[in-house]
């Protein structure tokens, strides 16, 4: 997916603070997540771009688009859902869980059809094409700030539950699958009801790993998306 | 639209039982109007094909993915919802109303946003670019009957509301308007949740006419999922 990006524009893969590749420390919020990222991008002098964010990385790029507007451009959100979304406390789901990526993989990013499985394995084998850079994996102690992060994110406000969702401009696109058991499908369409400029797809079948398992179209309609 | 279509596979255009240049009686059913468009493809000996079908067409296409499962390859849904879907009794309706298709374009088919009022304005002139071979507009009397069977469709089963749609295992695009006043947005994700094999696509400040209001990247969602 990566290399499809890249083959048409300069893509810039994030490892935020404490996270792969990168040293410091994950804080347990999603605004300081997002301000990392922006001294990132003003240390590179990159001062306006579009943004594909991945589940907590999709809740840092709606806290971007709200508080830093002019850096962005456009942005795509992956199986993601707004602050303070249906479900989104994952008061079941264990640090364990989040330090064993294949189980995670193989359990909450594809059903359990044939199919959905079949397109697991073969992303599972995509992961190891890359031999030399790779990035650690992530720590317990970066993993249980994100967790935090992403309950922070996910509790409900006790008023104007989804407040910020008007104030982002910027043309989105969301993507998500029929049955993400991790962020439920619901998220995806209260995001296309509040962002005022946002494109839902929704593909069937499939549950938190969606645009790895339709890779194919949805690097179409996210090419459709970046140049329309 | 039509003319996009046309280009690269053949197109035909229905006019039902009773509505525009068709003779015969409308039928108040869902069920009767899909069994009159099936009499038509047998008797020009069409034995498989794929449906675009809207608002109403949307539920008679459901209806013949259901119970004609093998004459129909894929299917397109525009602007509809499922049997006993949410707020599709259409109560606030009235015959007036189905029977001025300007008004009903202006206020139901395009949000009051500048951009999606210039977009209907844009589709009524195209609407006026055919000179010969005009339908006749609905009679009332069909367009009755059409409100009798979207009443009906609409009315909420008391046991199994969405037992239908995971019967029908035709691939299928769900296509919506994020502001549709006519049939509620969460109508295609309720589609989208139940049929099994079907991809949503919701397009952003677009009520009932969103193919119209965004037919150029809904050409080529549609090029891409009845080709893919």
């Amino acid at each position: 997916m990566t290399n499809a990006f890249a083959a048409e524009r300069e893509v810039i893969l994030l490892d935020n603070a404490g996270v792969g590749s990168s040293t410091g420390e994950t804080p347990p919020m999603v605004p300081a997540m997002a301000k990392d990222c922006v001294d990132f991008c003003r240390a590179l002098n990159i001062r306006n771009f579009d943004v594909v964010g991945f589940s907590l990385g999709g809740m840092i790029a709606q806290q971007l688009a709200f508080e830093y507007q002019d850096m962005i451009r456009r942005m795509i959100l992956l199986g993601t859902g707004p602050r303070g979304g249906e479900g989104m406390t994952f008061t079941e789901l264990s640090l364990d869980e989040l330090g064993d990526p294949v189980a995670l993989l193989t359990s909450a990013f594809f059903t359990a059809s044939r199919t959905s499985q079949a397109a697991g394995q073969a992303y599972i084998e995509r992961l190891k094409l890359r031999l030399t850079d790779r990035d650690a994996s992530v720590s317990m102690k970066a993993a249980g700030a994100q967790l935090e992060a992403i309950r922070e994110w996910g509790s409900i406000p006790s008023t104007d539950r989804y407040a910020m969702l008007p104030r982002i401009h910027q043309r989105t696109l969301i993507v998500h699958g029929s049955k993400d058991v991790f962020v439920a499908p619901i998220n995806a369409f209260l995001l296309a009801q509040h962002l005022p400029d946002a494109q839902l797809v929704m593909y069937p079948d499939a549950s938190h790993g969606a645009q790895s398992q339709h890779a194919k179209v949805f690097l179409e309609h996210a090419r459709l998306f970046l140049d329309g």
